[in-house]
């Protein structure tokens, strides 16, 4: 028998996903999309379904000093909502398991289960089963859910065509800047419990990390005007990573350019208040939830004066890279960062 | 703001699932069974797909002092696909999330892995997704299964009919019996580091606590001998309290025979050593993953000869209550103990 361990560290988180991965086989048609997309997509009839899980953990994805557990509840179902809309698919329904400690009251697991009732209104999806179980420690929630679409309008991370322009909706980089201020005010807090946080002036930041919304007004408008994008996924690891899986899928490159990348003013003042550099905020903060995508030029017309879709560049050969434009004209390589959980 | 503070044991976890379960909607028509069953039961053209999901965490569900990786990975698995069986589908995809701290190797993640592939293969399914993410304590588990069945060919737990011939699969108990020998060698262990535990004369129901196997090929078997049970589901909880979910969701009684319990003489010889009454074991012990069912006596001469299933009983009218008939032809009224995890 042999001995031999290797540290989680050597290989990284994405290395051991993806050599775990590779011992993976599909064994039924019905399995249209296995890993490697937002979401997993399911032949059903003329639809099809798509599948997405998420497991969050007390003290790794979430922090109940500052997280109100009805934030909490939402956000659980809403970072699911946001793989299904990265599908192109309608959610319909979710399961939700809990494990929770008897450190918790009934009144606690009413107001998680209350922000989990109103992100299913919100979203208009059914909760269809679960599990509720106890925990020797913290609280995990692990939430999946299914979503629907016409079989053909499925979007891929895999198909951007040269040429494409890319969009993304809403803003960048507030969640990453909301959680800097969370944690500021819990170390002033820890350090003098009686000072009370001063979050008034951070409401749009932090209610961007505590409270995200899942883009499926976005979903919808793009099926009214009938527009399928190319390629598309949700934010949640930082814009530039999301830019490498869909080059990376799709066999293109990508140029973008800084100064058409959505920031929200109050992120842009804040990150400076934290020595950050805002482009990087924009570039490399994850839990946005927006929806990255591109489309056909033919398209462009359909989208061109959306109020909150912006077009931040285009799509290139593989082999001419992937690259930014600085405001002063310089082509910058992107790199990936991403979020390292291990 | 009311400080109110209700424990949940108050409630205790049937209560609590209940209350919270009470505030849940159903908006979706393409949701035909949400909570309440072995598992939801979605629309899907000429099929019906079947979702249900667990969750297992360290400490709780499982002991890793005993339990090894492999077989955990496999269990995991197994016990999400004797749900989909419980509902007389086939089970066709999986998603697996896991949550896991630095003290596990690469070596220790391939392990479980291995297991949950293995299972995978077994069972032939695919697995399509799930989550990779750390834990800062223990290891945490959560399986989603989905599996498909010709629309009306489902089976719930509320269509037993008065009559109805009460089948149970393989034997019941051990599962029970083989965690009290787990936890007796690992005091044992524990205590005296150099004791070597002794295993060998329990390996049958240390195996069934450790690597149980879902009953998938009873689900061929009927669906070949063109058997549709009039009601289904697992025996994860015992067999009283599963009894107890059949007749309220049926609205019927119950009749069953002592001298008809299935019970393994390995389970039974073991039970006496451990001072404890073998058909109080096979009543309330959990974790067997066979399947009990309900069948029209119609139906009984296909199934009859079958060894593997055996007959314990029959259903009754509501009001005529829930009992055993003792080897002694005593009725005794039936109570449900189940599994309390808080």
């Amino acid at each position: 028998m042999s001995e031999k361990r290797t540290e989680i560290g050597e290989l990284g988180e994405f290395g051991l996903i993806d050599q775990l991965n590779s011992k993976i086989k599909i064994r039924h048609q019905e399995t249209l999309k296995g890993i490697g997309d937002d979401a997993a997509v399911l032949d059903a009839g003329d639809k099809v379904k798509v599948i997405t899980t998420d497991l969050l953990l007390e003290g790794v994805h979430f922090d109940l000093s500052y997280a109100p557990l009805h934030h909490l509840g939402f956000k659980a179902v809403a970072v699911n909502i946001s793989d299904v809309a990265a599908m192109n698919a309608f959610p319909k329904q979710i399961t939700v398991s809990i494990a929770l400690s008897n450190r918790f009251s009934v009144e606690a697991v009413e107001a998680l289960y209350a922000g989990i009732n109103a992100a299913a209104e919100h979203y208009n999806v059914d909760v269809i089963g679960g599990d509720t179980t106890s925990s020797r420690s913290g609280l995990v929630i692990s939430v999946t859910a299914i979503g629907e679409v016409e079989k053909g309008k499925e979007v891929y991370r895999s198909g951007a065509k040269v040429n494409d322009i890319i969009c993304v909706t809403g803003d960048l980089g507030a969640a990453l800047i909301g959680l800097q201020v969370l944690e500021r005010e819990k170390e002033v807090f820890m350090a003098d419990p009686n000072m009370k946080p001063q979050l008034d002036k951070y409401s749009y930041v932090t209610g961007r990390q505590l409270k995200p919304d899942a883009r499926m007004d976005i979903i919808h408008e793009l099926k009214e005007l009938d527009v399928v994008p190319t390629a598309m996924m949700d934010v949640s690891d930082g814009l530039a990573s999301e830019l490498f899986h869909i080059c990376k899928e799709s066999n293109v490159g990508v140029m973008i350019y800084e100064d058409k990348l959505p920031i929200d003013k109050q992120t842009f003042d804040t990150a400076v208040e934290f020595n950050l550099d805002p482009i990087t905020c924009v570039l490399n903060g994850g839990e946005d939830y927006e929806l990255l995508f591109t489309i056909s030029q033919d398209d462009f017309h359909k989208l061109e004066k959306h109020p909150d879709i912006h077009f931040i560049g285009h799509v290139t050969k593989a082999d001419e890279g992937k690259f930014m434009v600085t405001k002063s004209e310089t082509a910058v390589q992107l790199k990936a960062q991403g979020w390292v959980h291990f």
